[in-house]
């Protein structure tokens, strides 16, 4: 396990505010860790607005499973989320496992199970105990308070090496409402001990098919606009909840027109939340923002920038502070987009590598292999051939992914 | 650059007989390395049959845009290969650099420049000084003979740490004819240093269209069921030759019955050197083979086979010597492809890891991990929704694969 904290760390870690209508708990409960929390719980104690995004994954976990399940129904009293254990292909004894932490919640909150939303991340196929978990979540429900947004944060990590949050405001109707949000993840993704979790919370009176639109809208431009490790998780989650504490008139419709500078906050919290997951990737020293532009379509230059921003011969050229450009047309070579040789320009932030299909005449390796040792770097790829345009972000690849991945669990 | 030879070469390199109708020539041109061959010729005196594979990288090299060019018509009297360079992303100076090559190899020929076939692999990027070719072409087809194939295979070999050779005999109407293939590679592909190119010849009398049937009809199965690293070179060529020397009657069409014999022992061959390239991937320390079997198609096979051959977190998990199962269903999870959970079975070996969505009965981890310390390793996965089957190769990524793509270049 990983105890050096990432270069790409933020300074501080971000301080979270109240958000009226939701309580905040962590403990332990000893799933896998020894003497720190692995359990945490968020508590509304009036019915939350929610919505979320789950993992394509054809394999999900059977906490996936039960919040698929929950989600179309809007409304929750409480998230519980332990780490340690994935409760991933677990067969029916995970499925058991989900149903029994739900009534022990829904029995601690006096409300039904429909409004209990779960997740687990750690260890895939160990069966998970949830038993442990009896007693423990009694008194997390009780014990919740609206200030420990780090501890719950931490209570979720795994290989991550720093907590994740995020605040941002908005006004709606002149009144100012709040927007946290956490979340957990090291590789895009590792069944294992990585997989990535993200719960966002405002006190906005926003309703779940508004929140919906909101989370649906802005996903791919940010968490599936990341990427460590080409991986998909069994796990992947991306919940919000919205407690409408805030004393404004409830906003239905995501095209509210009191709405479009709260989403814009909300939209900027899963980028910040994205990119945190991303400066923590297994192993990552450089972070990368892949710029594609002049694509056929954004759909194209999102497969374009993905292909590069996952080439490990593109992450082993970052890691090695390499202005390797040849590799760049590789990868846009292999994203079976379409593209012209002829016309591809690159450059690595404002330094041009190559135009017009070949090495630019002002090529300077000296300011490149010095642009390259810094630990933020932007990669630009024009296609040359429309208006599609997207950016991804990734991470370089180091021994000590090799080292994270290749040592654990044995 | 690697010194070392890949603790997975084969114990000895094969003996290559002569082919009749192919002289075989290798000579230092100094496009990049120091005292050793980088410029191979095969000589047809007479024109060879030719039919061939190319990549589909969307940006692909000069030479790639050469031979495309050129197998239409079906008729091979020279195949030059350099390293050192690869000759692509080089705009209008590359496709001069074929031209200029090509005329020089014609001249030395006297055949037309339609019946010269090029290859180019080395650094991308960098324009090729053809003119170094100069008087070399002309001396390497004088001295090409029939037995230097070692020497030719030596010449194109970039971060290769061995020689990639392989031969077989079949019989066509009682008669006895050879194949021989030389290849190089060791990711599957980098455009910097390591681009698969693989070239056969034989003496039997294949016309070119049986030829691109046979080269055709073996490549999804052998050359495109390998991965080192998942990058798709802009380079990748396997090209076959027949000089039709073998006293028989021609084989026009790939149905003839006289051809299956032929035809296995083709397929057998383009195997062999697909494994020697996985064998020789960068890094590597073992091989795996993925059986995938129960997929709805045999593509759908494929692609599951390929998402964990491809996998950062199965590929480093056998780099430690792990029996990740779990990061085997999160591969399967994310191909994309038909699957249920809670049929999924895998297996190490003849270990049973998991069957119907969880770990099985009898897991051992004891007896996995002694399995797991072997250099080849084989990876059963049932879906167990259907008849659809595919075997994928690949190797572990270890910290040496990004020591030697993160150090080099720079």
């Amino acid at each position: 396990m990983p105890t050096k904290i990432s270069p790409l760390a933020p300074k501080a870690l971000a301080a979270l505010p109240p958000i009226d209508g939701v309580r905040v708990g962590a403990a332990a409960a000893g799933i896998k860790y020894a003497g720190r929390t692995d359990l945490m719980a968020m508590v509304f104690d009036a019915p939350a607005a929610v919505a979320g995004v789950l993992t394509r994954s054809r394999c999900p976990s059977a906490p996936v499973d039960w919040c698929r399940a929950n989600l179309p129904g809007g409304k929750a009293r409480i998230l519980v989320v332990n780490s340690g254990n994935a409760n991933a292909f677990t067969g029916k004894k995970g499925a058991d496992a989900t149903a029994l932490t739900a009534q022990m919640a829904a029995s601690a909150m006096d409300c039904p199970v429909s409004e209990v939303f779960l997740s687990s991340t750690g260890v895939i196929g160990e069966p998970l105990e949830a038993a442990r978990f009896e007693g423990v979540l009694q008194q997390l429900v009780g014990a919740a308070d609206p200030d420990r947004w780090e501890e719950a944060a931490r209570a979720i990590m795994t290989t991550d090496t720093f907590p994740k949050l995020a605040t941002r405001t908005a006004r709606i109707d002149g009144v100012t409402v709040t927007i946290n949000g956490i979340a957990k993840g090291s590789g895009m993704i590792a069944p294992d001990m990585a997989t990535m979790l993200a719960y966002i919370f405002t006190d906005a009176p926003v309703s779940a098919s508004a929140l919906q639109a909101l989370v649906g809208g802005h996903v791919d431009s940010t968490f599936n606009a990341i990427t460590v490790d080409s991986d998909t998780s069994t796990s992947d989650t991306v919940l919000a909840f919205a407690t409408g504490k805030a004393d404004l008139a409830p906003v239905e419709h995501a095209d509210d027109a009191r709405l479009p500078g709260f989403a814009t906050a909300f939209a900027d919290l899963m980028e910040d939340l994205a990119l945190q997951i991303v400066r923590d990737g297994e192993g990552a020293s450089k972070l990368m923002r892949i710029e594609v532009s002049g694509a056929q379509s954004d759909a194209s230059a999102r497969t374009i920038a993905l292909a590069i921003a996952n080439s490990p011969l593109v992450k082993t050229a970052l890691a090695g502070g390499d202005a390797n450009w040849g590799r760049i047309v590789m990868a846009v070579g292999k994203a079976g987009e379409p593209a012209d040789r002829d016309r591809l320009a690159i450059r690595f932030g404002d330094l041009v590598a190559a135009t017009d299909g070949e090495r630019a005449a002002g090529y300077d390796e000296t300011a490149m292999s010095a642009y390259m040792q810094r630990d933020e770097v932007t990669i630009g790829v024009d296609i040359g051939l429309g208006d599609g345009r997207f950016t991804a972000w990734g991470c370089d690849l180091t021994k000590d992914y090799v080292a994270i991945n290749g040592d654990y669990r044995s």
